[in-house]
């Protein structure tokens, strides 16, 4: 096997472990809120919207897409009590450069394998997507009728920008 | 419309952007490593693992599931380079305290909604848990074969604990 970061995430959760003091928290989220964010590197949601641990869900994957966090807010609503949702996507993101046909191209031509069953999900319009998400949740039956705020978080500057439907 | 956490939101990502120093960053991540974790509110992947803005993908969704993960893994993969996979469950998680048929029953009851459609992916064995994520990573053909390790981070101390498939 190759080398790998885990000695390094290793050293660095025994710094975090040697300060800890919030070994008291409750389970469900004290600010009874689910965030949506990207998965993007330099997306740190937590730092971005000032979340303390035991504050909020933070769900993330590749956009932000609230079609693919369905299972985790129902979770989150139904077991968990939050009663409110927050999607951050962010400028520069990696889902406005492909589409569909081009990753199961690559995979096609790399990993000689199929992908015609999972929908990427990518966008070509980063304020559109962020639309789309809070529609996706407004609507959805297995979803509360509750708070929904989408906003664009700026890789380049650091701020969140609001994104009215 | 009720009231919402937005303006807090908003006054906390002010302070933030004041002191945002991080606009130089690149797309892909620059450690190269892909981190699937819960998205329990009482663990900050960025903190237990001392990841910093640009580091690393964090792909977070009830449980930490990498099944749920897959179309975020791949284009982590195939569009941004990661090389790595880093797997987070955690004590005291939700996904220990209800079953398919438990919340299923629970959206019927007070949504009237069937959610027949939805796995939940609930687990009954912690440790079982990330063994059984590891090797999902592991044997997808639509993944590439790259160093996988497996993690319970313990909520009442702040440690991570390496599981061994």
């Amino acid at each position: 096997m190759s080398s790998s970061i885990a000695p390094e995430f290793e050293a660095a959760n025994e710094k975090y472990a040697a300060s800890f003091n919030k070994g008291h928290l409750p389970l469900p989220p004290g600010r009874k809120v689910a965030v949506v964010a990207c998965m993007d590197a330099r997306l740190d949601p937590a730092k971005v919207l000032g979340l303390e641990e035991g504050d909020a869900h933070v769900i993330r994957n590749a956009g932000g897409r609230t079609s693919d966090a369905l299972r985790s807010l129902v979770i989150s609503q139904q077991l968990l009590g939050t009663r409110e949702i927050v999607i951050v996507h962010h400028t520069d993101c990696g889902m406005l450069t492909f589409s569909d046909s081009s990753i199961r191209a690559k995979i096609s031509d790399e990993l000689h394998e199929r992908a015609d069953h999972i929908a990427f999900l990518p966008f070509s319009d980063l304020k559109q997507s962020v639309v789309d998400d809070i529609g996706f949740v407004r609507k959805n039956p297995l979803l509360l009728d509750i708070p929904v705020t989408g906003y664009i978080y700026e890789v380049e500057t650091g701020k969140i920008v609001q994104v009215k439907p």
